[in-house]
C-alpha cells in the first residue's frame, strides 16, 4: 500500500481535491465544477477522471496510493454509505466507496462533508495533537463534528454533532430553521449575531459605529475590535449563548478541545475570550478542562480531513 | 479462549459477581463485601479470591475463559486504568487489568460502573439490538452512559455521559451538588421530583394525596396513577425537563434510543409518557427517531455489562 492519498470535498458548486504526502502535507491542491444534471450522475465519474489525469501527471500509481476520501453534503454511514442522499447535488442513497473504487482501485472512506472537515482539523488543523474533539462551525449556521478516540461520531441518522439545535433560549418568539424556538444556531451563527445586533441597537439609542452601514458578525466584531461598547455587550450575549451551549455539549462527550471554525471564527482569538467565562459558568466542572481552539485549515479542512481518513488510520 | 466471562461491579458495601456464558445468560451470581481498610487494598484480591473459589467449584480453567470485566466506581479510561482514582472505595489511580490479571492470567476489562451498566443494557437490557444508546440512571441523582458504535464514550477525562449537569433552567435560585444553578439533575432525579412536589404543593391549596406523608418520586408516581392531577402537573414538570435535557443529548450523539433507568424508573411505562412529547417538541428534528425504553436489568446492569465488555466483543 502505497503513502499517498487524495482527498475530495463534493460542494454544490465545485469539487475541491487535494493530493497528500503520508506526514499531512498537501502536495497539490485543485478544483473542478459539481455538474449536478441528470441527478449529478457525472460527479463521480469526473472525480475519478480528473484524478486519474493527476496521477498521470505526477506519476502516481495505484500501487503508490494509500486511497481517496471523499467528504460529501449528506449523512454517510460507517460503511460510507449515502443514507439518506444528497438533496443539493441530486444524489440518492447509494455506497459512495464501492462506486469511486470500480473507477480506481483503492481503498475508498466517505464521510459527510461537516464530519470529514472535523477530522481535517483534528489531523491537521487547530485539533492537533487530540483525538477526543468538537469542531463547531459558526458560518450562515451552526454546524458541528465529534471526534471520539480518533473517530468521527456519526450518530444513528447521520445527524451526530449537530449542535446548532440544541435548545438555549426559552423566551424566543421567532422560529428557527428547524422549525423549533431558541436553537443555538439562533444566536451563534453568522445571522443570529447579525440579529443579536439588531434587537440591541433596538434596546436604546446608546451611540455606536454599528448604527451606520451594514450589519454582520464582521462588523460587530471589527467594532469590538474598536471598542464600541455597544458592540461589545453584543459579543457578550454571543459568548453567553454559545458558552452555555458548548457547556450542554462538554457534559455530554467530555471532549479535549473544542474546535472553532467558520467564516464567525475569522475575527479571531478575541472570539475565544467571550466564550470561555460563559462555557466555564455553565460547565459540569469535571469536563472544564476542555480547551478552545481556532481552527486552522479554512475551506480546505475538508480535502484535509477526507485524505487524513486514508492517512491517519494507516499508521 | 475460552466462552465463559465473570462480570464484576465494585460498590461502596459490596461487590456483587455474575458467570456468564457466551449467549449472555447469568450461570451464577453471588456477592462479597467490600472491605475498604488501607485504601482498599483488599478488594481486587478478594475478586481474585472469589472467582478463583467459583471457578473450583464449577470446575472452569482459565483455559475455558474469555476474560474478566470489572465495573468500579471512578473514572476509567481506554486501557483500564483509574484515571482520578475512586475516592468512595479509597483507591488511588492504577492500571486495574494489570492487576488483576496478575491473580487470574486471562483477559481483563475495567470501565467506569455506570458506563459498565449501559453497555450491559445495550447487550441484554433495554437496548438489546441496538449499538447507539444512551443510558439514563434516574437515582438520587441523575447519571448516564453513552455507547457509540458499540463502543462506551469515555471522554477526554472519563466523564462522558454525565448528562445530569446540563444546564436546563435559567431561573433556577438553589445550587446543584455540582455548584452549578439550573442542572437537568436537580429536577429528574429522585430528589429532584421530591423538590418539583413541594414546590407544586406550595403554590396553592389545590386537594392532592400528596398533601398527605411523605413526598418521593414514587409516592408522586403512585399518585399520577391513581389520577391526582396536582401529581399530574408535577410529573408533567418532571417530563418536560427531562425531556428537554434529553433533546439536546440527542443533537449531539444522535442516538437510536435512551434507555431510562434507576430507581424513578420503577415506575414504569407510564413514566416514558411523560418525557417523549417534550423530547419531541426541543430536538432537533432529524434526530427525532429516537427511542425510549425502560431499563430491564436492575442492579444487575453493572455485572452484565462488565461480562459483555469480554463476551460482546469476542464475535
Amino acid at each position: 500500500m502505497g503513502n499517498y492519498a487524495f482527498g475530495v470535498d463534493v460542494g454544490g458548486t465545485t469539487v475541491k481535491m487535494g493530493l497528500f504526502d503520508e506526514a499531512g502535507r498537501v502536495l497539490d491542491k485543485w478544483e473542478i465544477p459539481t455538474v449536478k444534471d441528470n441527478d449529478g450522475e457525472s460527479i463521480l465519474p469526473d472525480v475519478a477522471k480528473s484524478i486519474l489525469k493527476k496521477m498521470k501527471e505526477k506519476d502516481i500509481s495505484e500501487d503508490d496510493l494509500a486511497g481517496i476520501g471523499i467528504g460529501v453534503p449528506g449523512a454517510v454511514d460507517g460503511e460510507g454509505t449515502l443514507i439518506g442522499g444528497a438533496v443539493n447535488i441530486g444524489w440518492k442513497p447509494f455506497n459512495i466507496p464501492k462506486v469511486l473504487s470500480a473507477y480506481i482501485n483503492v481503498p475508498v472512506k466517505a464521510a459527510n462533508d461537516a464530519n470529514a472537515a472535523a477530522f481535517g482539523e483534528m489531523w491537521q488543523g487547530g485539533g492537533r495533537g487530540y483525538s477526543n474533539m468538537v469542531a463547531v462551525t459558526l458560518g450562515t449556521g451552526v454546524g458541528g463534528g465529534i471526534i471520539v478516540n480518533g473517530n468521527i461520531l456519526t450518530g444513528a441518522t447521520g445527524a451526530g454533532g449537530e449542535i446548532g439545535h440544541i435548545h438555549i433560549e426559552d423566551n424566543e418568539t421567532e422560529e428557527c430553521g428547524c422549525k423549533n424556538k431558541g436553537c443555538l444556531e439562533q444566536y451563534a451563527s453568522a445571522t443570529g449575531i447579525a440579529r443579536l445586533a439588531r434587537r440591541r441597537l433596538a434596546e436604546d439609542d446608546k451611540p455606536s459605529i454599528l448604527r451606520e452601514g451594514h450589519l454582520s458578525a464582521k462588523t460587530v466584531f471589527d467594532a469590538v475590535k474598536a471598542g464600541d461598547e455597544v458592540a461589545i455587550q453584543i459579543a457578550e450575549r454571543f459568548g453567553h449563548y454559545l458558552g452555555k451551549g458548548l457547556a450542554a455539549v462538554a457534559g455530554v462527550v467530555n471532549p479535549e478541545v473544542f474546535v472553532i471554525g467558520g467564516g464567525v471564527s475569522k475575527a479571531g482569538e478575541i472570539l475565544l475570550g467571550f466564550i470561555e467565562p460563559e462555557l466555564q459558568k455553565y460547565v459540569f466542572p469535571p469536563c472544564g478542562s476542555v480547551k478552545l481552539a481556532l481552527a486552522e485549515l479554512g475551506n480546505d479542512a475538508g480535502i484535509y480531513g477526507a485524505a487524513g481518513l486514508i492517512l491517519q488510520n494507516k499508521k
